[in-house]
């Protein structure tokens, strides 16, 4: 069995994963510790007392985090987490557990998910993007997730859609993320002329289920603007399917629709019927669990 | 030795290559065959002319093609070629020749010629990108050249630069290629007002040399547009160096050098000072048939 971690701003998941399913659960606050070790201390409680309950012998553990890089074994300075240094999780978990851990970050462990155990198994060419506060992606290449030469590889949603564009939260201007992230989609419900009150992408498909002109608009732009994006990230290496996850992606038939109808539209000729879209199917509560456990599995 | 084979429009080249060098050369027009099969003949007359006077034992034949195919072993309805149906090329010249032949597109050659023979050997996550008549490109990952899923991943000649753009020679609109590649360029001295008549990139640079303004604000446009695509790539696979090959590369630092100052203030933070910019080191005459050759070198 495998121990999968998901590291979030405010709290922190922990999962018993055997074959590609979560056999217990168990939650940590991210925040409010003395320090990181104070912290790892807490996950390792958690997971201790999950392996008891369950009589469970764990191999590897695997930790996915925004701002980890899968090279070093580091969460690097990240902005939406309490530590504003380099923290060693990785290292930190497994001396602490006695089993290899392997750190990697959020969107590339969703990537693994996807092809290990979702809507990506089979495909040795397989893109995943995450759509949610942010834009995260994760490609597989010849049947190996790419890291890129310094761990940060896999950035669609910093790829430049428009440049002179909007700002971004990264400090640059134009990209995707400024567009079709959640807060990407409100900034263009403001720009349609939208009055209602909103601040999630829920709120913004109920609005266009109930017929507000803006929030339709905001979905019709999304998915040019997204159709775009992953047209481009097509021209690169070539996958054979691209899985969307994150909350965005289940807005159902708002976005996805006119996203597939763009998407076609938009890719090179010599891509046609060569590249396909899905949807992720993992559950909902588990799949970050199962990325992150998919994580843990490359140590073995 | 390795028979490298470049196929171009009007005429093609053969090389005998030993140990990165190209010990003999031969040519022989591509247009004027009664059929492909007469131009397959012709070919093998030369290589075998190359083999007798050399006394050289060739193990592998590498062909470097416009619209090649490297997983079909086909060169598939090129525009610019006299056949307007698939060619299995490699197929061809490996009955004809006795030894194993390797098809690949003309960028992904060059792209392996740099990291085997080049700017970009020792780099096994590497990007090169090939600028001339069009913008073609190649991605090493993890120390192999990436083909896509379906043997046609690399076009970042085609990745959109501006939404609904300039139009592109393969139909849509904004493409990277409709403003850095030579025709592109061409378009960039119109638009700024340039009066003189000019068709080539080395008449833009003496121009510019000269300077013409509208010349001079070609270069500036171009570094900041390719700086964007190039950082554009960068997020997706996150190479270690950026190799550039082609004629447009060869301007000197009219190009490169605002494009360096451009690519570093473009890129996101988290790649600032892991990603460099190269210029092909290969001798200019040598480089497709060194590219064709290291095709080659994949069947060994």
């Amino acid at each position: 069995m495998i121990i999968g971690i998901d590291i979030g701003g405010t709290s922190s998941k922990l999962g018993l994963v055997a074959d590609g399913r979560v056999m217990a659960r168990a939650r940590v606050q991210t925040t409010g510790h003395a320090d990181e070790h104070a912290f790892a201390d807490a996950l390792v409680v958690e997971a201790r007392h999950m392996m008891a309950e369950h009589d469970a012998v764990v191999t590897a553990v695997g930790i996915g985090a925004p701002n980890a890089n899968q090279l070093t074994g580091l969460i690097e300075m990240a902005p939406n987490l309490p530590w504003k240094h380099d923290v060693p999780l990785a290292r930190m978990l497994s001396e602490r557990l006695g089993v290899p851990a392997t750190l990697g970050n959020d969107a590339n462990a969703a990537a693994l998910g996807e092809w290990r155990y979702g809507a990506g198994q089979g495909f040795d060419d397989l893109l995943v993007v995450t759509l949610g506060t942010g834009v995260g992606s994760g490609f597989i290449v010849n049947g190996r997730l790419v890291l890129g030469s310094a761990g940060n590889a896999g950035e669609v949603g910093h790829m430049t859609l428009y440049p002179g564009g909007r700002q971004c939260t990264c400090g640059r201007r134009g990209c995707v993320e400024a567009y079709v992230s959640i807060r990407g989609m409100l900034a263009t419900y403001a720009e349609e002329g939208g009055s209602a009150v909103v601040n999630d992408v829920k709120g913004l498909a109920d609005l266009a289920h109930a017929g507000d002109h803006a929030a339709l608009g905001v979905f019709a732009h999304s998915a040019e603007w997204l159709a775009i994006a992953l047209a481009n990230a097509v021209c690169t290496t070539g996958p054979r399917r691209i899985v969307l996850f994150g909350g965005i992606a289940r807005t159902g038939e708002l976005l996805v629709a006119p996203l597939r109808e763009r998407f076609q539209a938009s890719l090179l000729n010599i891509y046609h019927g060569r590249v396909d879209l899905a949807v992720s199917a993992l559950p909902d509560d588990d799949a970050a669990l199962l990325g992150a456990a998919a994580l843990g599995t490359l140590q073995n």
